[in-house]
């Protein structure tokens, strides 16, 4: 006996089909909500009727196995035979994250391919990986962002038991697990949910549809449905955090964020199950109230992703300055994003056509509450040819870059793939089924890059299964050079992350940068180590303030001299000063 | 010699007409702005011409002495005879405000024949006016939240030098001026704005048309225009405050909200001025974190209205139960909002279809942040009606209702003819002069009466010359009866919170209140003193906590009693304790 719940308010009559069988249900209890106990078998379909109309899949379906438009089936979480017993969790403080596509990590595309490659992950050092979303979305292929069943797991990934799997063998090898989850819109197509109710609001839009709704009528479920699908990951999927997307088109006015309220429930269920839970915002606010401690008005989550800090290494390192790179790209701009996390803090932005976020006060803010990262899936995958910094920069300049990232105070995440200097690009793709939603999304792409003078015939074809197979990692690469050259670099940055603390201090105030832009060099200090990076092309000696002892790590011969560090052009040395 | 500005970041040219003759503007400093020097005489009009297009009124005219289509005149502040020197401003703590609209106080509606009537306020004892909006709109007549020229006063009004005289006036009499501004949206004609620049954003709809660009792309200039405007109004006509219109509606995902902003430079201004500015917002969000310091995560202003009081207060007293009064009308319900500020602090509101809401921590806020009122311009005007109280309670059970405010911790506000319970209505009333606009503005109030049942007939026409004149305050009120003896209990009222310190104390966790429901009574504990109030419609002995020594007003006879007052029902009476 199972007994089925939906929340319908609208409807005169809810009747769940199981098996192609209606049964009527009842309201009974909550408001708006209706129940029916019906005998079902484990492998049961099911789905829901409003007012006589066509079945529906449940908005809190656990499972899609015929697709997103299909009925839905239960899981019995409970039954899984997890064997992380002794998995104590994951505190993000020190920890290296690594961003992962499922369908595009491997060949394969699943679960199971990637568990084979884990050891890999273990090799290289990372603590946790950050998968892509894997809520269930019509067609095989795409980002994840067009998600749908917001509680299935993505069928062709390997479905919930994969991911269950999939996490499971994670935990074995000592790495954690965060998913990245979409609560700002739901993708375009299999979207049943305004049939239940009102799950979105009109009066406001975001760039990808309909707001959803989180202050009007109604919303006290939305942002159930919303809380209740984040402790049912952390919870049945034994996660150790959300990455949560674009938290910015979350408008909400309510007096208690929607986001805040998330962090209450979230904490609430990190001492019932006793390990470390981390919810990490992708936002473009530059605003660190997101972060702040709910005792001093903020919302009080653990972190938040800082693309000025990418912004900052990637207009120096490649030189570009279109789009929103506009504003970066000095020595400047980069030792003071590292300094003060954000460079537009209140400044003007000419990207945005105004000025721009808010300084964060680093006397007091660790800057583990920020994620720093050389590249990711967006800043690849949005680029025209979805190309790699690899395409642009030598291996030699990636070191360069994967150095200030991984010896920064921030918390270090890299994109599948960087830790090779991979040459394979990452570019969007999708497997839209209606034409006429394929025929938008390909042309809208090309629209949009042909603004910025891209020859359509140089965008691929996102429906195009050429696209998503050439945005797969190969496997064959690590072991050539230069990637595994590049590889070794990564391992060895990781490996010294972990042995000397003062790379993981945390203290913002701490944090000293010189440089000198004409003669292209900067220094970073960390306690008494100094990243020292050469970015003129020539050798030079790199004056830092004391007597270098010992070169840790380096990407080319590093030769301490008094009071400086002599290396190649362009090259990277983490010096320890006596 | 006149220098003329504008902003204009689209247009390819820009002039300005003065007295009938074009002068090409140009470009000079600032982005986006354009100027000329031109000479003019005092009495010159000018208007903007953008791409050789139609004159327009200047964004920021601080006069439209021919209507909000017609061209601008300048205004030179510095000129007006001011004879406030000794003016030291009003601290909000303590004070009585006193809403007042313009163009229905007298007959005359303007600010010289208001002038003839502040000795009544003086003789009433209240401290500052709160002007519902000048702004200029079209047409004569309105409520003001059609405003389209935020800069300049209406003209029929006495425009800006009439609005100075009654500032000057009121400063002279040690009343203080507050004036209610309207940023969240704009009127539905003689709106130029969006010619000008991207003074609007269609991410965000408010109740009223589209919500103003706050973030969007050249939104720095926008929210100078806001903020600049508050400066203006606060130097240039010597005001004490603004209340600011329907925060709720001002939607800002920037990191600093505009609100902030126009806080930080208020509070620049107060420290320039030599005096205190403050800041009050209408917000219907039920979030301190308007009033809440900057230093603690908060905007920083320094009060909001309360609906929650008035709905408890209105609720109880009347027996309406329609609306958004649904939640609200029993003696706990009272007691608990007087006590924590909110009714709706996290909890359910079935008007809204959501909880609502955030609790105030009573330890922390002291009460004269918040404005409590028992009747004000929305909560009369926008009955179908436009009945005030005294239409509904007899003057005991008004006596109560003041009684209740003029002793809360809270900032009382007063509507004009609330202080002798006037018999003349306060309606909707517009002077729209496009005739589709009229008809749409008289349909639609119909149309959203008759949803709750009243017949068109009874519902004014706001067109209608009748339904503005119906508004005025009929000053031959006052010295009859039964609203001399009304008006002379809110002058014993405010004269004791004046002599009293227990009754301004804003200490909120030092607020008892005590109440049966059953027997219909409620007492308030105002350190030794007690606000008992009997709303039975018999005479009862009310039990207080110790030995009434002292009646010090009461609205019939009350007789102490050992540990009891004595009152007939329904009444109030404020007794000392031994």
């Amino acid at each position: 006996m199972t007994r089925f719940a939906v929340w319908a308010p609208s409807a005169a009559t809810a009747e769940v089909e199981v098996d192609g069988v209606r049964h009527a249900m009842h309201h009974a209890g909550r408001p708006g909500w209706w129940e029916a106990a019906v005998d079902t078998s484990a492998d049961s379909d099911y789905a829901f009727v409003l007012d006589s109309g066509a079945p529906l899949p449940d908005p809190r379906s656990p499972w899609q196995p015929h697709g997103v438009h299909g009925p839905s089936r239960l899981v019995d979480h409970a039954a899984f035979p997890w064997s992380d017993e002794g998995w104590r969790g994951l505190p993000l403080p020190g920890a290296v994250l690594y961003e992962l596509h499922v369908g595009t990590f491997t060949s394969a595309g699943t679960f199971a391919a990637a568990v084979d490659r884990l050891d890999h992950l273990v090799d290289l050092g990372v603590d946790c990986v950050e998968v892509m979303p894997v809520a269930a979305f019509p067609g095989r292929h795409g980002w994840g962002y067009d998600g749908v069943a917001l509680w299935a797991v993505h069928e062709p990934y390997g479905g919930p038991i994969g991911f269950k799997q999939f996490v499971d063998a994670c935990h074995a090898r000592n790495i954690g697990v965060v998913l990245d989850v979409v609560y700002n819109h739901l993708g375009p197509s299999g979207n049943y949910l305004d049939r239940f109710g009102p799950y979105f609001t009109r009066r406001h839009t975001t760039p990808w549809g309909t707001a959803v709704n989180l202050a009007d009528a109604g919303s006290d479920e939305v942002r159930r449905f919303i809380i209740d699908n984040a402790v049912m990951w952390l919870r049945d999927y034994h996660l150790d955090g959300l990455r949560l997307d674009a938290v910015h088109a979350l408008v909400d006015e309510r007096a208690t964020h929607l986001l805040e309220q998330l962090a209450v429930e979230v904490d609430a269920l990190a001492s019932a199950v006793r390990r470390p839970l981390f919810l990490i915002a992708e936002s473009d606010l530059n605003d660190a109230r997101l972060v702040t401690p709910r005792q001093s008005g903020g919302y009080g989550l653990t972190a938040q992703w800082d693309d000025d800090i990418h912004h900052a290494l990637h207009a120096l390192l490649t030189g570009e300055r279109q789009g929103y790179y506009a504003d970066f790209g000095s020595l400047a701009c980069l030792a003071t994003t590292l300094q003060r996390v954000f460079w537009h803090a209140g400044t003007w932005s000419s990207f945005r056509g105004r000025t721009h976020g808010r300084p964060v006060d680093v006397d007091v803010f660790p800057a583990y509450r920020f994620l720093a990262y050389l590249q990711n899936h967006d800043q690849v995958g949005n680029r025209a040819a979805g190309d790699r910094l690899s395409a642009t920069l030598s291996p030699e300049l990636l070191k360069v870059g994967a150095a200030l990232v991984l010896t920064a105070p921030y918390t270090p995440m890299l994109f599948m793939g960087e830790e090779w200097g991979a040459a394979t690009p990452w570019q969007f793709f999708t497997d839209h089924q209606e034409a006429a939603l394929a025929a938008a999304v390909r042309e809208g792409r090309r629209a949009e890059f042909a603004r910025h003078g891209w020859d359509a015939a140089d965008v691929p074809d996102p429906q195009a299964p050429s696209t998503v197979e050439r945005s797969r990692l190969d496997w064959a690469e690590p072991t050539r050079q230069p990637h595994a050259d590049v590889l070794d670099f990564y391992r060895r940055l990781i490996a010294l992350r972990r042995e000397v603390p003062a790379l993981t201090d945390p203290r913002l105030n701490r944090l000293q940068v010189r440089y000198d832009e004409e003669a292209q060099w900067l220094v970073v200090h960390r306690g008494r180590l100094r990243v020292v990076v050469n970015l003129a092309v020539h050798r030079q000696a790199v004056p830092v303030d004391g007597a270098p002892t010992a070169v840790l790590l380096a990407s080319s011969s590093a030769t301490c001299l008094d009071r400086a560090v002599q290396l190649d052009g362009p090259a990277v040395a983490i010096v320890e000063l006596a």
